[in-house]
């Protein structure tokens, strides 16, 4: 490690995990989002707002006002501005005087506007913060978010639990998303930050901060771009050896290039520069929000996948011949299985109309049947020990019953996915669509809560499949060089 | 059109509008699932069944049993057989003396499970209604659905409305699956089809049925291999002129093709084939059930497209760059905007941290603030007229505020979509990844009962955006030849 590195991560630490935050500027007209978010936050809540007809809404909150970042009498670890741009050259004084441990500027309408004043008042903001060493964070962001501490930017995230993915996002959209849909996956977070233009601190920073963080073991980053390219890639390289980096580059096209300047004002670097930098690197590349969400699942989820040998198990002929059609122009292997295999799949297979080569083929009512539950771990206990096989992916309910709804039906059958989860080969659920949206999400909740989330749909499943047999493989080259 | 099309037509009618159906075989342990799916039905339905454990369960349904297909005594235009496979050819000769209109057999067990004594059976039912001309549907199959009369294969299908759409498919699950998401869509159904192993009556013979069926303005196939392809090729290349056609070709893949002779028992024919015989006739290509909704929906709501050129509106700045990044990925192009059209735009938005090149992007604040509808309304305007733009798409509401919820907002917003969508210009709407599934569904549902229903990512967007440019481009280069 360089010393760089030990004092970014001293430098962070106090904003990461702050004992107190102040928000300077929240209002009705943002519905007090700021405030309301920090309903969750364990350490003390101050409000800094001069208007006097924000004062009893404030008070509502149960939260007290200050008029001033220098009348709080305490220290402040942590400040959230949401004040006119104008405002903040002023409020980065305070700080700096106050001596906070860091500043997020929800504040937009900076450079990225391309405006004169913008511009101005961007560098102007940056000047102070640089020859101060303040930790400002955006502007144009939404910040951090400690779910363990409750430190949160929208009251829609969960909190109270600590998780093990740490996830950087240039946007604010992005990282609220990450974290919503996440957690609705199975994904958990250690700690997340949105930091908007980056007049300060970059993603090579936090990328930096998370990778010493002992309680982050997978990186998530979303990125329009960086500043210091050079340092960016050293960060990298250095990080993704010890833990997987999944990145997402926003803008990597040229129309896309065009939005990330209005949206952050990031300068455009070229797809294939990105390219070649996370696959020398030994990081993963994804192309939207599922596949980071997939991708970071699987890594959290599915045990390392070592080839492109899938089993596969359809609800339905109908269904068998499009997982396979799916997993195939992927670019997986559906190989057929061992003489062994399909002597002992003939013991018990019998269903007219059901097919066992690969992909196997049975239908619902089978696994309902009251021996359905030992029928699939056979099954599964059947391609675990094929040695073609690498990963097998087991489609559950498409149509139209509902194991969800029926415990006694439904429970052996998870029990038995539950256990063969637990054995050595790489594991993977597919709740396809179902009839009804609301009883897919009641299934993939269920899988949630057992520790096995799913993935939802074909496609979905064989690009993780793929992306993690490659990631793993060339993992194993780099550590082999 | 040649006689054998015209007696195709007269020869299907019958079946496909029966005034009395009849169930061979239904039964408790099916939990009575065709009886029940008919409680729709307009016409006459009888049973026939001969074992007296069933007796009780059929009369609580309030339908009338029979020991045999002659004992009833009226025209039967109708059977659905769910019988044991070794019982088949005595219901087909059943059939045959009864002179019914047509017979499906739900009845699997054959030529697709590779066995001496499914293979028999299959060639046994084959030879006595081919020699009898009686029009037998399947084996392996869920047979005809018309929502129009209450015909269906299972309760949760929709009923009573007539829909412009017909729906041709070799599997059971994905003709069931087609109707329930398409019915979720905004997509209603003429008549639809679940043909199996095609013994007798082939995916040409229903193709030429839907070609002439007036009531049917476009049509969608899934098909896994066609027994006649010359007929096939000249039957799709008559019908595509004349209607739009939807292909979706299962078993693509040498390892999907493996997996449809286990389903219907269906030769495989390569994919370059298919592609080009596709291309030929000027029919649409998709991949996956996802594809063939939004291609569906996309050719009965959205107006022909053009050309290439996209305007797009996200709800803030991160999506603004996925948007862009999505439909350039797919080919599509974003151009800069006409002077004129930044001007007309410069004079009302007003949006600080927003932007307005191509992508717009503005905010959900934004557009839920007092005067939201009229600046869309303006919005939309000004792409409408701009020159470079042949088709418009507006990301709804992605994040935390759910439009859904609050009426009062919400339909002024919603007023304003529909009127564009009267308009000139082909206009997409997609509802984009909410923090709540429910939401989500909600909001769709709500679309849906506007007229205007929308797609659910960018990426499935753009790519029906894509596809249906193309068709439109090809059908008009195959008009000139």
């Amino acid at each position: 490690m360089t010393s760089t590195t030990q004092s970014t991560r001293n430098r962070l630490d106090r904003a990461f995990n702050p004992r107190s935050v102040a928000v300077v500027g929240d209002k009705q007209a943002l519905g007090y989002m700021w405030l309301r978010s920090l309903s969750s936050f364990k350490g003390k809540v101050y409000s800094v707002q001069i208007d006097p007809g924000e004062f009893p809404g404030i008070a509502e909150l149960g939260v007290t006002n200050y008029l001033s970042l220098l009348d709080i009498p305490e220290p402040v670890d942590y400040v959230i501005a949401a004040v006119p741009r104008a405002v903040a050259p002023g409020i980065v004084e305070d700080c700096i005087r106050k001596e906070v441990g860091g500043v997020c500027f929800f504040t937009s309408g900076f450079a990225e506007t391309d405006t004169g004043e913008g511009i101005r008042l961007q560098r102007e903001i940056a000047d102070m913060a640089s020859a101060a060493g303040l930790n400002l964070i955006g502007p144009n962001c939404v910040g951090i978010y400690n779910p363990e501490i409750g430190l949160r930017h929208t009251a829609a995230q969960a909190y109270g639990e600590k998780g093990s993915v740490g996830f950087i996002a240039q946007s604010g959209t992005h990282a609220t998303l990450f974290s919503i849909l996440g957690e609705q996956n199975g994904i958990k977070i250690s700690k997340s930050v949105s930091y908007g233009n980056a007049v300060i601190l970059d993603s090579t920073d936090f990328l930096e901060y998370l990778g010493e963080d002992e309680g982050t073991e997978i990186i998530g980053l979303y990125v329009e771009g960086v500043k210091e390219g050079r340092r960016f890639f050293d960060c990298l390289r250095h990080v993704a050896r010890r833990k997987p980096v999944v990145i997402w580059k926003g803008g990597e096209t040229e129309e896309g290039a065009r939005a990330t300047a209005s949206h952050t004002g990031a300068l455009a670097e070229s797809g294939i520069v990105w390219q070649t930098v996370i696959k020398q690197c030994g990081a993963i590349k994804v192309d939207s929000l599922e596949e980071m969400i997939d991708t970071v699942k699987a890594l959290l989820y599915v045990k390392p996948i070592k080839g492109t040998g899938v089993g596969l198990i359809a609800m339905s002929g109908g269904q068998a011949v499009v997982i396979a059609d799916v997993f195939a122009r992927t670019g997986l292997e559906i190989p057929l299985l061992s003489q062994r295999s399909y002597k002992r799949l003939a013991a018990f297979f019998n269903i007219i109309g059901g097919s066992y080569r690969n992909p196997l083929d049975i239908s619902s009512t089978f696994l309902m049947a009251d021996n359905g539950a030992s029928s699939l771990n056979s099954m599964l206990d059947v391609l675990g020990s094929d040695p073609g096989i690498d990963c097998i992916a087991l489609e559950l309910f498409p149509v139209i019953r509902p194991l969800s709804k029926d415990a006694e039906t439904a429970d052996p059958i998870l029990d038995a996915i539950s256990d063969f989860k637990k054995r050595a080969k790489p594991f993977i659920i597919i709740v396809t669509t179902a009839n009804s949206d609301a009883l897919a999400t009641e299934m993939r909740d269920k899988l949630v809560q057992r520790g096995i989330p799913s993935f939802s749909s074909f496609e979905r499943a064989a690009k993780t499949v793929k992306k993690l047999a490659e990631f793993y493989q060339s993992r194993k080259a780099l550590s082999q060089n």
